[in-house]
C-alpha cells in the first residue's frame, strides 16, 4: 500500500510539512550530479548505484549527465528502473537460487541487464537456466579486492572462473567487477588513496592476466563515492559505481577530501520537552542507526535514539526549544534511511516542488 | 508502489521462496495470541499495540480473542487499521503540529480514536482545533513513569494537566497512560517485577490523586510484553498495551519468564562461500540492527552485518554450507524488522498459506 502523495504539500515551506519526513534538496542533488559527471568526463565511465536513491527520477538525471547505465543491488530495483525506462543495468550482487534465477531471466527478456558471478557452479546454473530460456546473459566476474564479502579471489582463481564463464553457452563474458566497499569511509584521504591503490593493483593485475589469456574484458567496474577519484586515475578501470555522492550523509561528511554536499534531511517535530532535553517524533523507523545517530542541523544538540518512534535531543549548552518546533536531521547513512521512507519531499530553496514515491524502496529481493 | 504478492507463492514450501523475505508462522502467532488472551481474561483489558505487526489481519485476530481495541504509534497506522474495520484506537504518541492535528481531526470524523497529551499548551491547541472542527477528542493524560521520554511528571503536574484536559471544551478526559518501555528487556524476571512495581506505584498513586480530585479516570493504560504479567496484578490498571508478544524476537527470547514463541523469521540465501564463512543476501535493508544481529536457527553460526544487502555467517566449529542453501534468521527486533518489509509470507507447518501486505509499514507520520 502506498501513501497518496499529498498534493497539498506542493508549494509549502518545508518546515510546514508533517513529520517525520524525508526531504531531498534538488539543487544540492544537481550540484552533486554535475560535480561527479564533470570530474569523470573523458576519463572514465559512470554507472552510478541506484541502491542509494532508488528512484528512476534521479537515474534519468544521471543518464542526462552522461552515465552509461545504472547499478542495482537487487533484481527488484532493476525491475523498477527498467519500468521507468532506464537502460543498461548491472545487478551488482550474485543471483543465486531457483526463484531468483527465474526472475532474472524474466527481466532479461524485457530489459538490458548484466549480472555478476563469483562461483563455478553458480555460473553453470545461470548458464543452464539461460540456455533453457533461449537467452545469453551478459556477465561480469566478481572479484574480491579485499572486502572479503563476495567475489572470487584475484589472480588464477579469477582467471579460471572467467574461462568458465567465457566457455558457457548461456553466458557472455563482458568483464569484471571488484568493489572495495571496505575503503569508502576511511577518513584520511591519503590513507584511503593508498588502500585504494592496493585494491586496484589486485583488480588491474587480474585484468591483465585475463586479457593476456585472450578473454574479452571490456568492462572493469569498481569504486564508490569515497574511492571514485582514486579509481578514476587507474587506466584499467572503465567505469565507477558510486551511489552516496548524490545525497551524502553525516558519515560521509566526515570523510576527508570529498566535495559533495548533503542533500538529504529528515524533518522531525519536538513533541515533548523537559529541561535541556527535547523529545522528537523520529526514531528507528524513520532514521537508520547502523552508522550511528543522525546529526541535527543548526543546533548544538546531540541526538539519541529513544526507541522506534522517538528521539531525544540533549542541549549541553542549554537552549530554548519548544513543543512544536521543527528540527532538521542529517541521516548517518543515506541508503538505509531512504529505504525506510515511501516518499521524497523534493525541495528547492526551502519550498516543496514535488513529492516522489521512492519506487524501489523495500525491493530487497 | 507495492509488490504484487506472487500468487505462485501459495502452497510452496517456505524454503523455496525467493529471499530475503519475512515469514510469519501463523500457528505460533495464534498460540501467542491465545496465551496472552487467556492469561489476562477476567483480570485486565488488552489493547495490543499495532506498531509491531502493522496489519489489520492480526488486529482482527486480537479482537476476536477479546481485545477491547488497538494501540497505534502513528496516525498513519490508525488510518490503515480504521480502513480495515478495526474499532477503538488509541494513538499512544503525542499529536503535535498543525499538519498532524489536522490529520487527527480528519481521522476522528471517520474512526473511533483516542489521543494522549503531556503538555498544557498542546492540550489547548488540540482543544481549539477540535472545537473549530466541531469535535470533542477522547484524551488520556500521558504520564512519565520513569522512561523519561514523553509524559508529564506523575503526582501534582499530572493532576494539573488532567484538570486542564477535563476543563477544555474540545477534549474529553478518559484516563491516563503510563508506559514503562525502559523495563521491557530487563532479563531477570524478579528484577523486572521490582522495577515494574515501582513504575506502577507512580502510576497508581497518580490515578488515586486524580480520582480523589473527582476526575473521570476510567482508563489506565500501560505495559508491554515484558511487564504485562506484573501490571495485570495491579488493581489500578485497566488495560495493557503489549505488542511484541505476537511474534517475539531474539532479544525478547533472552528475557526471562516469558512463555511466548518466536513466530517471525527472515529467510536468506547463501550467495557466496569461503572456508568457514558464508555470505548471505540479507543486510541492513531486510534485518534491523538497532538491537544487534539476528540469530540463525539450527546453525552453530554467528551473523555479522556486511552492509545494506549482505550478511556473513561464521562457523566457528566448521560446517559444510553451500551456495544456494537457505537459512532462517530470528530478527533481533521484531518491530523494526517488520517495518523494512512489504509482505508477510504466512506459513503453517512450513507451507505458505497466504501473503499479506504489511499495510501500515512505513506509516511513520
Amino acid at each position: 500500500m502506498v501513501w497518496a502523495p499529498d498534493p497539498g504539500a506542493i508549494g509549502l515551506q518545508v518546515e510546514r510539512l508533517d513529520t517525520p519526513c524525508l526531504v531531498l534538496d534538488l539543487d544540492a542533488v544537481e550540484r552533486n550530479l554535475d560535480a561527479m559527471a564533470q570530474a569523470m568526463r573523458g576519463r572514465v565511465g559512470l554507472r552510478p548505484h541506484a541502491k542509494t536513491h532508488k528512484v528512476p527520477n534521479v537515474a534519468r538525471m544521471q543518464l542526462e549527465r552522461g552515465a552509461l547505465g545504472l547499478c542495482c543491488a537487487k533484481l527488484g530495483e532493476a525491475k523498477v528502473l527498467a519500468a521507468g525506462g532506464i537502460p543498461n543495468l548491472l545487478i551488482t550482487t550474485e543471483v543465486v537460487g531457483e526463484a531468483k534465477i527465474r526472475r532474472l531471466l524474466a527481466l532479461a527478456r524485457q530489459a538490458d541487464v548484466m549480472t555478476v558471478v563469483d562461483d563455478e557452479r553458480s555460473a553453470h546454473r545461470l548458464s543452464d537456466a539461460a540456455m533453457g530460456a533461449g537467452l545469453r546473459l551478459r556477465t561480469l566476474v566478481d572479484i574480491n579486492v579485499g572486502q572479503n564479502r563476495t567475489g572470487v579471489e584475484p589472480g588464477e582463481p579469477a582467471l579460471s572462473l572467467a574461462r568458465t564463464v567465457d566457455s558457457l553457452p548461456g553466458l557472455e563474458l563482458h568483464g569484471v567487477q571488484g568493489y572495495e566497499g571496505h575503503l569508502q569511509h576511511i577518513v584520511d584521504p591519503e590513507q584511503r588513496r593508498t588502500a585504494s591503490v592496493s585494491a586496484m593493483d589486485l583488480l588491474a593485475g587480474t585484468v591483465e592476466l585475463l586479457l593476456g589469456a585472450g578473454l574479452p574484458i571490456e568492462i572493469v567496474s569498481t569504486a564508490g563515492t569515497g574511492t571514485a577519484a582514486f579509481a578514476a586515475e587507474r587506466g584499467a578501470v572503465t567505469e565507477l559505481q558510486p551511489g552516496s555522492y548524490v545525497v551524502m550523509d553525516s558519515t560521509y561528511s566526515g570523510v576527508g577530501g570529498l566535495s559533495f554536499e548533503n542533500a538529504l534531511t529528515v524533518l522531525t517535530t519536538v513533541i515533548s520537552v523537559k529541561p535541556g532535553v527535547a523529545i522528537v517524533d523520529s526514531g528507528h523507523k524513520s532514521l537508520s542507526s547502523d552508522l550511528g545517530p543522525p546529526r541535527p542541523i543548526g543546533l548544538a544538540a546531540e541526538f539519541d535514539f529513544q526507541g522506534d518512534e522517538h528521539g531525544k535531543l540533549t542541549f549541553p549548552l542549554g537552549r530554548s526549544i519548544d513543543v512544536g518546533d521543527v528540527v532538521r536531521l542529517i541521516p548517518s547513512h543515506c541508503d538505509t534511511t531512504i529505504n525506510l521512507h515511501d516518499l521524497y519531499y523534493v525541495e528547492r530553496a526551502g519550498v516543496v516542488i514535488a513529492v516522489w514515491p521512492i519506487a524501489a524502496r523495500g525491493r530487497v529481493q
